[in-house]
């Protein structure tokens, strides 16, 4: 009998072991937790396979030709929906949209349901984007062996393909890992962005960790294991190779004991000024989309040391390089 | 001049004429009635190629390429939309949505001049849902002969693609008809699912055709001839071998005698305790989605008896045999 | 830095150089103004030739295979969008629509990021609509050289694959273009399709261009240079050979000195008595939607000299043609 999902119930999955078959290869992305070194590289080796430099066409190939590919973003972003539906159909997947926003209710006993009628059309690879914890886990656990899910976004906890592009994005631009200093500011509590990246960078062997937030948007010790702390950005921002500014919700300020957008860039947003303090060939990164002259200053985010356009090219290759991967993965399966 | 859509002035197209080419050809899908029990075993038959297993890569081929397919759903169904969109996806059509709800006062007077502005694209299929009657039969007397209406829903009276892959399903479970006998159970009143269904089996010819509804959901005499009524579920569930139990509109259950989801469960939904009065190697269909807990127990929708998955797969290729079928017969005409 | 967006600091380009690349050719479509009779010609050739008889399967290439076109209609048109779709993915292209009316804070300072996320994810095209002036040719001074934008509307001013597709219907039914009546009748003043319409075959050397519209909804002196202008329907109608009518909306009516729908039609609606006072070959036309019995008849819309389905399928063959002009320039642009 079908298992109802109750998202209090739920605990998400940590540990990565939910999204690997038996055999240990990745059958869904839900989390960067768990994988290896050699996993991780060889996914961003993929992804940089995919990369083309824009006004170049996109690459493209036929490895997920015949399959059908859902997107269920019960938490809107037409950005990632876009990133993902484009990586699908540039390797030859049909791609369906479907609006589960506007059907909210689908969530809870029933979306079971839609992915089981979904699994029965033959739409075996599932992505989906949840503002709260547990569902792509909760799912994971219920489908066919040859079903998919992908993590397009799950609550604060987990953006595994945002990780995979930040980490590609530094990696196109410093080769060796052990050597850097990286800084992720901004509200770091609240974001999936820090959390995947933290995993990413750190599986990746990263020299040095560094995150800074005001203190009520710092996260609660015992997270971000080895990271080095910072309240004041001026401090955290001496001397780092890389910058990744986090986008800050106006509600967020509201509630923290900063009194407005204005001061928050006073006092933490990634100014030209604050740059200078940073390595002379340091790299800015943003997920997007920016709240300009708010966490990042516009002058820096369109000066020589941002890739945040870079990040958006990246994100595509690295979608196309773990929809190639599991995909490849689940043909593995059908051999045995 | 263009004839104007006034719904309260319009009869649907019961007898299935109008959905004939001058030679006899189906040019429209609008009703099964009609249709012989060759033409119904043709398309089941062809629909039947098209079905993989859950689990394989879906079947594909070209036989709509060059081909537009619009949806235009007046009555918003993700689930058949996604189901014909991607039959006719599978077949190598170009389908483009329109989202008729946002627009639901294109209806009336204008919606021939978007029809007309379609075919005037070549977007040549169209599928249209609508919960009032008669459009599609309206909208197929003004179509050019190369425009094909295919009838995705339509008010309570017709729902053919679902009629087909109810009779594929039980089809593909039980080989003589003539042998078995077929429950349909709940709304019947206000069921375009009971009325395809009982048209399609009527056709195919088999043994004993049973309807069980609440007596307020009871269709009028006249209607399902020779479907053998109950009121009482309890004996009309005794002996059979296949059972579809529809779904119940809340707004429904308020409207009619029984007070609540709860009674309504107790005095007719389908559970594994009645479920032993039927034949031991019984069938449980539901068209979905389903009120799980209210005209079905979530232990046999999710039991082994249920073949609500494999419906779901069967409407996919009933839809892909009928966009081939019909656009097989645009061609006949052409060579004319 | 960025350029930042603000409609009112911004004048639409209506010289037409923003479109042209170093060496002259189009990059953008922005407005007809400034293109020569041959490079009109082109177009309309090109066009010419990806028209199929309706009935016959459109004409499809592969002249933008491996390219990406984003739709983004800040304002909303479904038919508009759907032959703009159409015409690009029958050329081989993907598609992505975004829905930017329901993020319409997107506009102003932020579009820019996402027309460079688009540009980064190698969403190449971008067809755009807008309700206010001045947005594609803003986007266009800022994108990077192989990116190419497509006007689908702008405010009252420009809307050329209308104008594209408006000529090339005259062009099917008369052959020699300085021997041509044209009246354009209705609201001209806030008519994008009117200025495009005028641009076009102004350039084409149509022999004489009138414009009949109610005192308030004429346009200033100034502007549609050459052509007659009428206050008086019936004079204005007398002799020509084509009558394009536009599409009135309720709020103008309302705010003019026409105090009635009915009035409208009754004073300034093109009627099958007013086409007696034409050419006896004259053909009407009209951009649809239409205000069937507004501001035109139902009768004449539905009757012989009606060119508008015409309109349609020619509006997807212009777009082809657009779209195929573009992408060989921007191939060219490479090859240096």
């Amino acid at each position: 009998m079908q298992t109802r999902y109750t998202p209090a119930g739920v605990v998400s999955d940590l540990s990565g072991r939910i999204q690997r078959d038996s055999e240990g290869r990745l059958q869904h992305l839900i989390t960067l937790e768990g994988l290896s070194r050699d996993e991780l590289n060889a996914l961003l080796d993929l992804a940089q396979f995919y990369v083309r430099a824009v006004g170049d066409l996109p690459a493209r190939d036929q490895s997920l030709a015949g399959h059908t590919v859902a997107n269920l973003f019960f938490e809107p972003s037409t950005r990632t929906r876009v990133s993902f539906e484009l990586a699908a159909r540039r390797l030859g997947a049909e791609v369906v949209n479907l609006d589960m926003q506007s059907s909210s209710r689908v969530k809870g006993e029933t979306v079971l349901d839609t992915i089981y009628t979904l699994q029965a059309m033959h739409a075996d690879i599932l992505v989906m984007r949840d503002a709260e914890p547990g569902l792509p886990a909760f799912v994971a656990r219920q489908v066919a062996p040859h079903v998919c899910i992908l993590n397009a976004g799950e609550a604060h906890l987990s953006h595994p393909t945002q990780g995979l592009l930040d980490a590609l994005t530094i990696r196109q631009a410093r080769s060796d890992f052990s050597q850097l200093r990286v800084l992720i500011a901004g509200d770091i509590a609240h974001s999936r962005v820090a959390r995947s990246a933290w995993q990413a960078l750190t599986t990746l062997g990263i020299g040095e960790l560094r995150i800074a937030a005001p203190e009520d948007l710092m996260p609660p010790e015992g997270e971000f294991a080895r990271a080095v702390r910072f309240s004041d950005i001026d401090a955290a921002i001496e001397g780092v190779d890389v910058i990744m500014a986090l986008r800050i919700q106006r509600e967020r300020i509201i509630h923290s004991q900063i009194p407005d957008e204005a001061t928050y860039h006073r006092t933490f947003g990634i100014t030209e000024e604050r740059l200078r303090r940073a390595h002379p060939d340091v790299i800015v990164m943003h997920p997007g989309p920016m709240n300009r002259d708010v966490e990042i200053a516009s002058e820096v985010a369109d000066g020589p040391r941002s890739m945040i356009q870079q990040q958006v090219t990246n994100g595509v290759a690295v979608r196309m390089a773990v929809l190639a991967t599991i995909v490849r993965n689940v043909q593995a399966r059908r051999q045995f």
